[in-house]
């Protein structure tokens, strides 16, 4: 029997291109690629990465809820985890694609601490971040020389993680900004940084949209897949 | 004639098949590849590329010196990057190759300010960064859930940065540890830390090395080409 083996694959933001060689090898050598998805939602990932697949890969799709509940996630991360787990010492090689960089955010870390009570071959392949496709996509820097920069995901509800990376950071990404519009567009307001963000929407797909207007960030208008740079220091 | 164009290129930090699918078609075409390098160093930029290189390119070595002296290096950045211009306007599809991603910490951005001004066309192709490299070796997330993380360049000299990075944040990446070694391990035993940090070397090639010794930070021993992940609520 072939030995399984599991791999963690980053696959970017949007742009099918920006796939490394490495990943686009073992999306083209995997027996089954697990897609996770939130319920009512499509897999953006998948269709990222479709053209790359083996036609007679299997996809297994993976529910992975959207709530908050701390033992009905772990339950369902220990089940998920341990079904690849099987998948793999059955002899599959197993691809397991994320958005983005696999270590930033990603869902497949969740699985990963059963995953490694399995004993079975695991490898993670690194993918381009949104914040840095975002940043490439206006030629712009996150950070220069010595700079220091920070990520910081926004929360729903009040959340004094933004303003605290404001006071102390020149470069600041904003993960989900759509979680929290209205506070964003606030906090950037009372600094006076209005012209010191720029906002990208599905980065490198055709419905790539670049925002600098704060009054699209105050009207809530900001599709789920944006990430928001702001540099204090320059208006970009 | 054919109309020239800029791009940078990210080309990961040392694996050849982390470049992007997009990385390689850019390098298969390009005229010229410009490859920047200090004084007495190799280029490893280069050394990582090579293979997907057209054999007829130019290659052109441009020197950005290692100096603090701000009137000198931005006399050098605006003749490297009217050099840049001037070979985009003659027609050229012009390959300006960068370690990790062109956004973060890059010395292509240092042109970036002169290239503007000179109304030729620029595109970033955006690489996978040193420390998600870093990270996914180890198999471990950089951030997870609502956490956030920073990043910070280790200077020489004493540097705050680092220490009120550690104050605020959960997750920290240090970049160019060996800038500033003896500082960093005292940190980390100040606070504990010293099961909580990986730093490795040359991420990705034949010389990789995964560090979690701190005599070893201590004594010095690291090489140019490193990165630290430390998690301050995880051992790793």
């Amino acid at each position: 029997m072939r030995k399984g083996k599991l791999y963690g694959v980053g696959i970017g933001c949007g742009d099918p291109e920006l796939l490394t060689v490495k990943a686009t090898k073992i999306l083209k050598s995997a027996d089954i690629i697990i897609c996770p998805y939130k319920e009512n939602k499509n897999s953006f990932a998948l269709e990222i990465a479709k053209d790359y697949i083996n036609k007679k890969a299997q996809i297994l799709r993976l529910l992975f809820p959207m709530t908050y509940e701390h033992e009905e996630l772990q339950k369902r991360w220990e089940e998920n985890a341990l079904l690849i787990a099987q998948k793999v010492k059955e002899g599959n090689v197993v691809a397991f694609i994320t958005l983005g960089d696999p270590t930033v955010y990603s869902t497949y870390m969740y699985i990963m601490p059963f995953i490694k009570k399995q004993n079975i071959e695991v490898e993670t392949i690194p993918g381009v971040t949104s914040f840095c496709s975002v940043a490439s996509s206006v030629n712009t820097p996150i950070s220069k020389w010595e700079e220091n920069f920070c990520i910081v995901p926004l929360r729903k509800g009040v959340d004094n993680n933004l303003s605290s990376a404001l006071d102390n950071f020149d470069n600041i990404i904003v993960m989900k900004p759509s979680n929290n519009c209205v506070q964003l567009a606030e906090e950037l307001i009372k600094r006076n940084l209005e012209n010191n963000f720029v906002l990208v929407s599905k980065c490198g797909t055709s419905e790539e949209e670049v925002i600098r207007d704060i009054e699209v960030i105050k009207s809530k208008k900001i599709p789920y897949f944006s990430t928001m740079l702001i540099k204090k220091k320059i208006n970009i």
